[in-house]
């Protein structure tokens, strides 16, 4: 029985406590958020206590935490935790700064305690089950991976304002995928941005629409496509091409129901909510992390595969800034 | 808050059990089962308790009753329960005997208590869409409906004994759906039976491969397709072809993961299990009953719709053994 | 190089006359029609000759003729081509009497000639390619066949008086699919016929909206649903369910683009015409004819395919009339 | 009636010269290749004579010419051919070398006679209905452009070496249907490429496997992915997102049937043979060039598209290279 505390009863600290509560082998103890009514409402529907971060970090019956706080917070975070000897599950992004992001990884390493990072799309069943058949060697050798990511709608500007930019903010779970898939480090990065969903965006200095080719040592290549807003849902696709072949994964519609008339075929929107989209990779990851606990084996993907998703995401930024493509060096 | 009593903890009762618990607007207070095991287990993962039928039916802090027992009993458990005034939801079918079930819907009757018949597909999401869509006049008039089903494999041959026959056993479920979209009843019903699929079905006198067609007074037709095995998985499909065009719900795959090699594209086979395949409309089935008693309305499906299927399960039955269509009278 | 008369220059002469023009081991010699002008324009561009059907039938530099014309002129014109000693391809029917038939082919078999009749939808590359897979045993054992044909709109009442009815004139290309698919030889037809569609083509003494049982001796089944009019285009779409799978031939859409907005994904409406839908499957029935005059082998689908499909459209209208599934025998 | 001459009578040579045959508004006159027997047995299948270039370039009576020798005849023979007073079709590229194009196209603006490009793939079916609904507005403005080819395998190292490299020998097509989509000249190209398909292409100095991002003044983004190797096919796919939703045109597979089995779901192959999948895509290019003619108008793809293509072939060559993104001015 692994004994959780949470920290931060938001949106997704809401789906990561409810799913410890609906599990026999976890139990969530403890719940900490600013607002005490989003802690109580959450503890109530939980089965578990309100509390505050530092009682939750000075708790000995509390064996890992769950950090779901605003993220500049995080890394201070995942340091205090870990030096409290808990386990930690951190939401992306670690930090926006990846100097940062590395002293906390120091810190980390230091205490021994495992570290685990929120990439929830590799735990998305249809996405692990590519991974899977692509590691088996269905398709051969990789050679092109393409990941597709379109938001339903773009978030509010203040929010795109204090995100890091699009980059850091939503193509950072793109480039984890790209290397998830990859199977290999990208060694440059060029990065086309352009603002075309909202001129707020772009007056905020960010991007609402964007491209990424990366190319790994050997040769191979990725190809991200983002924008902010695409009006037929929650656009979530990826697809390798290999040398045997090609594995695709493609989107969730919202019921199986298809209509026929004098207008043509129609079938559902795709499912417009990343929190019903990736329900069950939320479920998946909370029990990786907590197998990981229990084996005592590292978990995945680590703080490193962090710290490399934001180095890719710096280097975008940068390669859109300047126009020109940028080396990273992530072995 | 409902509280409910579970007779039954096997496969079925065990899904509902665990429905029940999940929900904040319900509770499960105990559980009872031939086997105390069985009943044990599931009380501990509910947080219910243990108790016989007896007690639970006598229970006055019990309102509802879930009755998840074999068939035979199901009918004496309605009256029962009805007369002990709780809200009854049954699996179907009430009874394998038309008449039997309409001595139990009088007791019902005068008890009156709501009582709701498990005709579980009618809450899946994407046929329940499929329904709310034709109903709102999507494609105009209702003409043609098919409904196939296919088993991933068949049963033991000693339930194929003791099940009424694949048409009361299996079919029932299609025949309730084939009602529920055509908006007006069959009067008239043509069965054909065949055992291709495991030779010792048709040695116990029932068939593996049936099909049906029903006719409504006004000449709308209805199709029913049935295997007992389908190597591709759990095979649901509706269609309705109207005056304006055609609605359909096909089937889930297991993933969204496509593959192309030389072979071809290669998609996943289709959820091969039922509680899998079926696990939102239990949940929403359940929500619609609890609504239904916190309401005062009346539930559906009702006893009436079980009866209705019922007899048209027999007159499919009386068909295949006579060769000869069937008329029905269901107004 | 096989010389060619075509008697009829209609909407399908037309076709076999331009698919002949096309061919390099093919001539298309005369073509006779009761219109002149028909004649003139199709003769112009095909490059062929006019002429009278008794002239091509005595035409000892004719080596086949394409009959085309009016169905009641089928039976008579084989008769006549075939102790002509020309080989005989003729559209389907061969008669709406199936007695008319069996004598037709009796003057055929005496003559030594080959008659081939135009089930085209066999030649279709699509359903070709299924059938070629079910007999190589790519799903074990045939057990239930689905065929689904759904005309765009229905034709006009009076074509519909003089059509024989629908199971005759519309459901008999199903039916010959059917007997392709089942490899086996049905032994009862139920049939079910209603006018939804247009109520004078009921005020007719017609059906526009029907479906069809079928079983044969070792017991497999046979489903045909059949409709007068489908919004989304010309429905053609067949299945077979087998011991090791299913093998299934899907509607051919306009194009291959597919939108998607607030309103779902849309794909294009199936192909609405059938000389559009069956471009290929009658090129591909012309070439199959001329092999077969070269190589002396019996075409297929021969003149007895031609009685058997007529025996179960018979079969079904007299269903249909008298409620009662009607045994046949075509062994 | 339109009298062509063709010069080249190879395998696309061919293709053109049957279509010229098969139109009534249309004459193929006389055949020229290197090859008289190839020259002889085109001639033969489309009723032409056989000739040389000169004397077609010579002859009064031929109105237009058809040019399909290999590539570095092109620009030469454009500018005979309009000083001849042809009009002019010739298929891509104009030359290898960009400046030599502009040349070529200064010889044929002074000659007033029409000169059309075949970039074939706007005349597809699926590829023209989708760009003609993107310029209706279906999906409002245009913002990202993928287009994805991959060939089926891989053409011999001897024709890589005098290709012009893959940026210049198979992406510009979809160089041309970025444009074509984009309706915005790019303004910069940046490529990533490499040979992971056969080394030898690598040892030749050309890669295999390339992606390609553009942009646009306005900050429209095209994505192109090419492959010289898809097992499952030729691939060929392209998509549009816009403000208002997406458009695609996906591939075209060899027939629609599909199989279930304890595998999954299989559909065929796409088709495999540049020939075949673009069949309609050159009749329809052929008929829009005689159009062109006949009417007066400018032919459409022009000499300028092939011209722009090619400086877009030449500029992801440079990217490639250089590893730089490279600057163009089209407008």
């Amino acid at each position: 029985m692994i004994r959780f505390g949470l920290l931060g009863a938001g949106r997704i600290g809401r789906i990561h406590g409810l799913n410890v509560a609906a599990r026999s082998d976890a139990r969530l103890v403890s719940v900490a958020d600013a607002s005490e009514e989003a802690a109580r409402n959450l503890a109530r529907a939980a089965g578990a206590g309100v509390s505050t971060i530092e009682a939750i970090l000075g708790d000995s019956g509390i064996d890992a935490v769950l950090i779901c706080t605003p993220t500049d917070m995080h890394a201070d975070l995942i340091e205090a935790a870990s030096r409290a000897g808990k386990a930690v599950f951190c939401e992306k992004p670690v930090d926006l700064d990846a100097g940062r992001i590395r002293r906390c990884l120091e810190v980390v390493s230091a205490s021994g305690k495992p570290l685990m990072i929120g990439f929830n799309r590799r735990f998305d069943p249809n996405f692990a089950a590519l991974h899977r058949r692509l590691h088996a060697g269905e398709i051969g050798a990789v050679e092109i991976v393409s990941v597709i990511s379109r938001d339903p709608g773009p978030p509010p500007v203040d929010y795109v304002k204090r995100s890091g930019g699009l980059f850091r903010d939503m193509m950072i779970h793109d480039f984890d995928m790209a290397r998830f898939l990859l199977g290999e480090e990208p060694v440059e990065v060029y990065a086309l941005g352009s603002s075309l969903v909202d001129p707020a965006i772009g007056e905020a200095g960010d991007v609402d629409t964007a491209a990424v080719l990366m190319k790994t040592r050997s040769g191979k290549i990725a190809q991200i496509s983002n924008s902010r807003r695409a009006t037929y849902g929650y656009d979530q696709r990826i697809e390798v091409h290999g040398s045997g072949g090609m594995l695709r994964a493609g989107n969730i519609h919202e019921t199986s129901v298809e209509s026929a008339t004098g207008q043509g075929f129609r079938a559902d929107p795709v499912q417009n909510f990343f929190l019903e989209r990736y329900a069950a990779a939320y479920r998946i990851e909370l029990e990786t992390f907590i197998a990981a606990i229990q084996s005592g084996h590292a978990p995945s993907p680590s703080g490193l595969d962090g710290l490399k998703a934001q180095i890719l995401a710096d280097a975008a930024t940068n390669s859109w800034k300047t126009g020109k493509p940028v080396a990273v060096t992530l072995d």
